[in-house]
């Protein structure tokens, strides 16, 4: 432990400043450095390969549901953007405007897409004629341009990658159903894959979509009990239809609206992903979106049929799996923290006492478990130890979870529980802006969904007293 | 025939008017709309999908030979694209200009990007320091905006799709080295997988792009032989290098500028494969990058027993191909004439007395051979046809390219080649910009590539009578 423990000050623990661990596992790490354009971010190839494979698995879910990828523009006139009412006034102030071509002044204004609606809109408008040209169901991986003031590697730039999901439809059900299918699929993903327990929800007017007629969430706790939204569904209703005059023929012969939704996750998620998961050691990466799922080190590398024995065991097992064999000069010390600074699922130390015994160390990521696996049974040991390495990933920041979700009952519930630790509170709502306003103003923490559940645990809004109609989660918001 | 004659007037036929028949195939196949952004386009899914599997394929030759991906901004502070001069030169009249941020105005105007020199060498100037960080090999996937005046599908818009690799070297060498290794690779991927035969060479100073020192490029010649420009591969030496101030410390512990290259293929391709392989009935598509391989038409649908047996050849081919079966309910013809509009290289017809027969009928797109092919035996089949569909997709490709290769002795020679049909003119040339301008301005005609070959046709340049120094390929370009 001596040579790790060197390297590891390196990094600030989060007990310290919690902040700071956050960007120093994302620069040690690699994850991404910024640019020399205000908010912009540069995705380095390790934080990149992680978004790669995040996209392989949610591309395939969604071609597997029907959904086709198209690209839209990047540009979008300001005329367009501002046919909806809610869009417009929600998105104008952070967009970024194309005025100038060249040495030419545009003769209408362009903004970069800070989210596609509008053109996906447009779109429909000239392509949608009848009932048998709908459903529609289009996703587009992309960036996109938001004006923030503040900036945090992954949580909140200026420009950010994502996909968006658009689709149009028939009827009110099939859209909401589609909302709801979209909604399950990255809370799915999230459990999953990513082993992140998350709440599921409904995003109160005040914080819904602008231009939504409802928006669904899923929001994710971190490490410091600070609550992330981690990926939205939205329902559209017939509104954007309206304001973009996109009508179909029915059934019936007749002209008729058709729904819409729309829903999209970030690589906002990244930074979910290392608060949730990290430690003091650097990262500690699901194996489904690892870049690196198992790392071979030679342990005395020059000693005869080591590093034959340790390729032996590469050529096998990248067969299956996303693996990398480090026969570099440094040391195996070196290669541990390095490793374990990545978040390498699972370490291999190959020796030549370890092959004399037919077998290896395997170390996981996680806990640092140590164990020996026989080297003729290698691949159904891995697939063990994955499964459980992700129950325990999740079942760790459930466990955290758990500890940080409290109730409120009261405002002086909110008030002692919010001068404690960040994390999830639980409280009845009455439905009104002005309570969520007040909770925000005098305590900094934001309603992040309305339950899905029929629970209750009281009959009275906590802020005014008047009867409650939801259960709300709340929390401080990244 | 009588049912898809009348269905195939839809497209105009490419000898009444090539460019019409060019975009009423993009048209009717749903490749690409356009957008009410003047010059930027829609991708829509059947265009996106054959986009999704050139990415695919090259991404694994990129990955293979050591390559990251990364994301860059899509933004450039006007100082940052300043610093090389030819660059700035190059594309300051065609950026576009962001001035604007929600209603602030900018200190500094930002560009979207037009490609991204610039802010690859921003980046290499703080990570690069000691020859331990050399090399360093980049791609990245993302669109462009160049504000053309004018506008085709594929072939020319504000906005596009592309690849653009950016590394970093030690030495000079390494860096030639590169460029050629991703020429090549740009070469084979035509040739092998799109089955378009290309003319490999380096363009002239005029040609070339703005900050190389030299370009390596891929000509492919149209049906209308007219000449598309299909890949380039750029070697800049240490020009940008110089212009950032990126230095390192060499293996003497002295400063040093290391070398650079960049290499891009774009969506481009698609208008490539369209003029290349397409003919009167719509695309042709080669087999690696279609969207769909086979398609599995049901004839007599409602007799017994055909759409199980055209379901069960279905489900063993998914395992190997990208198949689809149509039972929706339009006719054969309707259908037949469809997939052939889309391209898909193989067609199987099934019904009952194939089934009786144990067999299928399968027809090429390309020649529409028909041939009946044994069920118990069609993987293989399909395997085979697939072979010698893509070599006459290629021979094909290649002697239409040779019937209109021609030899240019004199500006006389030239004259008469021009007054017949485009194609390529290969000829002597002394080297200096005046003789390639005369034959721009005079005959519309430009210069492709110089060979790579040691190839000769005369001693002396055709334009001007001086002593010639290369065999170019001239041609009127797309």
């Amino acid at each position: 432990m001596g040579k790790q423990e060197k390297l590891v000050k390196d990094i600030t623990s989060m007990e310290e400043d919690f902040a700071k661990w956050y960007t120093d596992i994302v620069k040690k790490a690699q994850l991404m450095d910024y640019s020399n354009v205000r908010g912009c971010m540069i995705l380095e190839p390790y934080g990149f390969a992680i978004w790669e494979n995040i996209q392989k698995i949610l591309d395939k879910k969604f071609k597997g549901l029907g959904h086709e990828n198209v690209a839209m523009p990047l540009l979008i006139p300001e005329s367009l953007l501002q046919k909806e009412k809610d869009h417009i006034e929600g998105f104008a102030p952070e967009v970024a405007w194309v005025t100038h071509a060249g040495s030419e002044k545009l003769q209408e204004r362009l903004c970069i897409r800070p989210t596609s609606e509008t053109l996906f809109c447009e779109y429909f408008s000239r392509k949608v004629h009848s009932w048998r040209d709908l459903p529609k169901l289009y996703n587009q991986w992309c960036s996109v341009v938001r004006w923030e003031k503040t900036s945090r590697p992954f949580l909140r730039s200026v420009e950010f990658h994502w996909q968006e999901g658009h689709t149009i439809h028939e009827t009110q059900e099939e859209a909401q159903n589609e909302t709801m299918r979209m909604f399950n699929t990255y809370a799915d993903f999230c459990e999953n894959e990513l082993c992140m327990p998350i709440i599921k929800g409904r995003k109160t007017d005040k914080e819904k979509f602008a231009g939504a007629e409802s928006t669904y969430t899923i929001e994710a706790m971190m490490h410091d009990g600070k609550i992330l939204q981690s990926g939205t569904s939205h329902y559209f209703g017939d509104g954007f239809c309206k304001a973009f005059d996109i009508t179909y023929q029915d059934r019936d012969n007749k002209p008729s609206y058709p729904y819409e939704t729309s829903w999209g996750m970030s690589t906002r998620i990244i930074g979910g992903i290392i608060m949730t998961h990290g430690d003091n050691n650097g990262l500690v990466l699901p194996p489904d979106i690892a870049p690196i799922q198992i790392i071979i080190i030679p342990i005395s590398m020059n000693k005869p049929g080591v590093l034959e024995k340790a390729k032996e065991i590469y050529n096998i097992l990248k067969e299956k799996y996303r693996v990398k064999l480090d026969e570099s000069n440094q040391t195996p010390g070196w290669k541990f923290s390095e490793y374990e600074m990545k978040g390498v699922p699972i370490r291999l130390e190959i020796g030549p006492k370890d092959i004399e015994k037919g077998q290896c160390v395997l170390v996981r990521r996680d806990n640092r478990e140590k164990s020996f696996a026989p080297l003729d049974n290698l691949d159904n040991e891995i697939k063990q130890v994955f499964i459980k390495f992700k129950e325990s990933l999740y079942e760790k920041a459930l466990n955290q979870r758990n500890s940080l979700m409290r109730e409120a009952k009261t405002k002086d519930d909110f008030r002692k529980i919010c001068s404690e630790k960040h994390g999830f509170i639980r409280s009845m709502w009455c439905g009104k802006e002005k309570c969520e306003e007040i909770l925000k103003e005098e305590l900094s923490v934001s309603s992040r969904c309305i339950s899905l559940l029929d629970d209750k645990i009281s009959g009275k809004c906590a802020v005014c007293g008047e009867d409650a109609k939801h259960l709300v989660y709340w929390g401080k918001a990244y």
